[in-house]
């Protein structure tokens, strides 16, 4: 295992959530992890993060899991923390992923409330005491309703942030109002707490608003631009930030690939990102995983007019 | 009726959506409409929105919504153009309302998608196209699928923009990302549409992205602060913007007064806004419409604590 | 206005939710409604539901619901009672319903939770008390979350029935089991109460299960089908009542007449109705309501097929 | 293994979804798991339902999921068929729990819609498809919205009963009119296909319309019962079928012993059926998995007192 810094606190700047890049026959492509990883890095981006939605974690194994995460973190080699995220459907599972993700190397762990299951925010909270007792790694809560259909509360938050359980926050619920309300008083009481917006379309206003970095899955397919935004944002230059916002929202337009009528959004995204990075060069095959539904040609077509337009081919 | 210039196109600033100050007796209160709009005006806004949700449009008859608006207008005596929400369950219904707004001397229609039944986007689209040539008014667009339960869709709204039906959006969805995504496509299509946010807490961000201008229900209670903010961010000053912005979502907190466990969220928000107006002295009565559940003496002090420590007391 | 017994209580049997008759023009075409109620009347049925989601109560102006519940009292002319829909967002407009149903000489009234707006149990409690305190007419609670997106309560209506309040429920929640648990304790405590289902496909359990009734959409085609199913469960021949709701099952096939691609569910389950009652030479025009999307041919030939196949023409 | 034979098609009766007995440290209790399957075929089932949403399932590790089926496989010795829940987000997720099921001898696998990520009907059939031939055991879908937020639609199911994908489904989406609609066809182009109601509330109803059986979490708790519904509907003696039902829709009152404003529905429901099936004598411990809220004395006072009253203590 690589030796390691403790994870900055607060920790801050661009973690892009990685694809996990799959060989044709449907297995982690080692080889492809690696050099996305390392293609990153190079981009300048300040941590990597593994097995979020946006690295098909729903849809790999647990010993995939492990491969992928173990790439990751040997392709890092310390230069820049690596996040495992850690998503099954309740505690005790949960927990199982994280000694997976210790063994592995990884620096932090990112965790949903549980799904599936009908649930309350006094077991939510207790979901993260117990994990954090379990694991010995910085937690970070993982706001997503669009895949957990729970919205997690500010008192929850604050609560964990302030006794320590939790070391940040990815806020994937798109709910900006109530990032705003929740971020003066998390300031006040957990000053090293860490606040990762994962609306990667509102990124300069989520900065402006003082959160302290973000995980965009279309950093996959310009980490750069993702970089130059949070520079000129640390910067104070908000004309520039926003620019840079503007180019990256309209190449978003490559999550529509997908024809709505025949594949779901996540075929749609997944493979859009996947499809990107591919053309660059940067994957060996664009495959996602089943059942998720391949993009055909023209979606191809589709998703290098895009690249080619940003100036990405 | 009171002479009065076309709407500017676009339309901007801070217009908030004005509370409709009601007797103990659940009648619209004429001279409390007039001195809020005379106060709003005061501040510099620069429209008056009546009938909106904050204006608890849901709760009021066909009359009582006339003798509202006709008030606002006269009180606006044509120094700042008054919007008026015509908030109906389907198309024949909103034209009533219309011709309502029209006699009262209205200067632009809100209208939403149809609500109660089932639609479609194609049905929408048909929807404001019968309303524009229904009715002699600038129409916007209000989505708000928390009210409606409908989404308006990007390709609708660039449609309708890009054709003339509609003159401007105000956007209370809370999805940022995707108006993010509309804003481009939109200033390239319809140069003078008017892009306004509902979003309160995020008027920074939203503003560095391009919007128009602002509908906060919480600047009836601060409307200074929302034109400071807002002249902020037209003057570059993306530091004061946010600051403002804080300071805002600080004061926000008085829409949590009421209990959840003993009333709904709008008994909670709307009493909210109107014990603050009333504590300010601008409105005579803070009674809501029934059947919401009034706020008690413990939220009036929560309330009015709040206003204190905002420095509006 | 005619003289009218008062309701029975219990108010038992099939009361269909007239579609609302109109021509090409839009307007309501009263011998229309007077040839469908006449049409209901003589197929035995036990009761008139005017102005409900069926009679696309939603997209009529408040003169075209007078003129519609007028035609159908008219044409009942005391034989069975008529039921008004009083479908409004809030308690005070509801009540000026209220009135013109009062006036127009309906003989129940049937109104929902307030929607549009966020509401609370203890509001909806308070809507109905002074609904019932504010009309002089039986009043029904109109149980439907797909249009008002609000369930009611058990231990709402339980408490409204017990006090007198409500006098019947229509429950179009689709929530069986809830139903199920709340029989007996609603016959303990108020026996007089009516329980009906709009749910018209599974009407045979729930008249198994104890309901009084039932509001079919599909009984504005098939009023016969749904009377002998309902007198054959009341005679315990369950075999009977099954056979003929599985008949009418496949007759419900007419309401996906509409692709859900261009066309929303209520334009194509309205349309199919109404194409079905015109086809059967009951109403003089099929048109419905703007901004619905009209039925074309194939969907007209393809209403005809089910009616042909279920022996109605 | 224990040799057995094919499942019965149509396989046909009550099949209750075990809950898992839990040791107080949170370890499957084996002992506890025989017991139960042992008081359950005693009283007549025809089968065990192992690893549902009623079985904490989503609560269990992968080890503990398996040491509870082999339980219940052993203690049910071929007497019954043991069907298997393979619960997990996508598809080569749940092909692991698949082959953990073929291992320890289960008789049919049960499995959901992909949930945690955005899917499409088309995904769906791919996945059932990817099951099915991936794993040589009868399937079932199980259509539970409520925990993976797609209802199943008709046609998909209509096509994968068809061409021999699916063996059954288990209906747990509370929407009995879709059902219903679904019935008829599929009895025509599936003779042998099984349909389930997980509605225990109204299963009355739904064997007269026509399903095979039901899976009835209440069955832990009171299995006597549901195997006198069913017997009486087999009979046509509906009569006493509903009044069966009637008590226990009484009895289900059990899973309302935990207060809503400090637990979930999930700790409240799965609470109430183990501690009456603890207070029975059946399993050693009624303790529920972590995070869930375990219920204190005075739930499981109102437990016992509706347990004598349902005849039960």
């Amino acid at each position: 295992m690589t030796l390691r810094a403790p994870l900055p606190a607060p920790f801050r700047g661009v973690v892009p959530p990685l694809v996990t890049p799959l060989t044709a026959e449907g297995e982690v492509d080692v080889a492809s992890v690696s050099r996305l990883a390392e293609h990153l890095i190079g981009a300048g981006v300040h941590g990597l993060f593994m097995l979020g939605s946006s690295g098909e974690t729903a849809y790999l194994t647990d010993a995939q899991r492990r491969t992928a995460l173990e790439a990751a973190v040997d392709a890092a080699a310390g230069r820049v923390p690596v996040l495992a995220g850690v998503i099954e459907t309740t505690t005790a599972r949960v927990l199982e992923r994280a000694q997976d993700a210790v063994k592995a190397g990884a620096d932090a762990l990112v965790a949903t409330a549980p799904f599936y299951t009908r649930t309350h925010p006094a077991e939510i909270a207790g979901h993260f005491r117990r994990l954090r007792s379990g694991a010995d790694l910085p937690l970070f809560a993982y706001d997503i309703p669009s895949a957990v259909h729970t919205k997690l509360g500010r008192d929850t938050i604050l609560e964990l942030a302030t006794d320590g359980t939790l070391s940040g926050l990815k806020d994937s619920s798109g709910d900006e109002g109530s990032l705003r309300r929740l971020l003066a008083p998390l300031r006040a009481a957990a000053p090293t707490f860490s606040v990762f917006t994962g609306a990667e379309l509102t990124v300069d206003g989520a900065l402006l608003a003082g959160v302290d970095g973000v995980v965009p899955g279309l950093g996959n397919v310009d980490a750069h631009g993702y970089v130059r935004l949070y520079e000129a944002a640390r910067a104070g230059d908000w004309d520039a930030a926003r620019a840079e916002q503007d180019r990256l929202a309209a190449l978003f337009s490559i999550t529509d690939a997908g024809d709505p009528a025949v594949m779901g959004g996540s075929s749609s995204a997944l493979g859009a990102f996947k499809a990107a990075v591919h053309l660059q060069g940067v994957i060996d095959c664009p495959a996602t995983a089943a059942p998720q539904i391949p993009l055909g040609e023209a979606e191809f077509a589709y998703v290098r007019r895009h690249l080619v337009e940003a100036g990405l081919l």
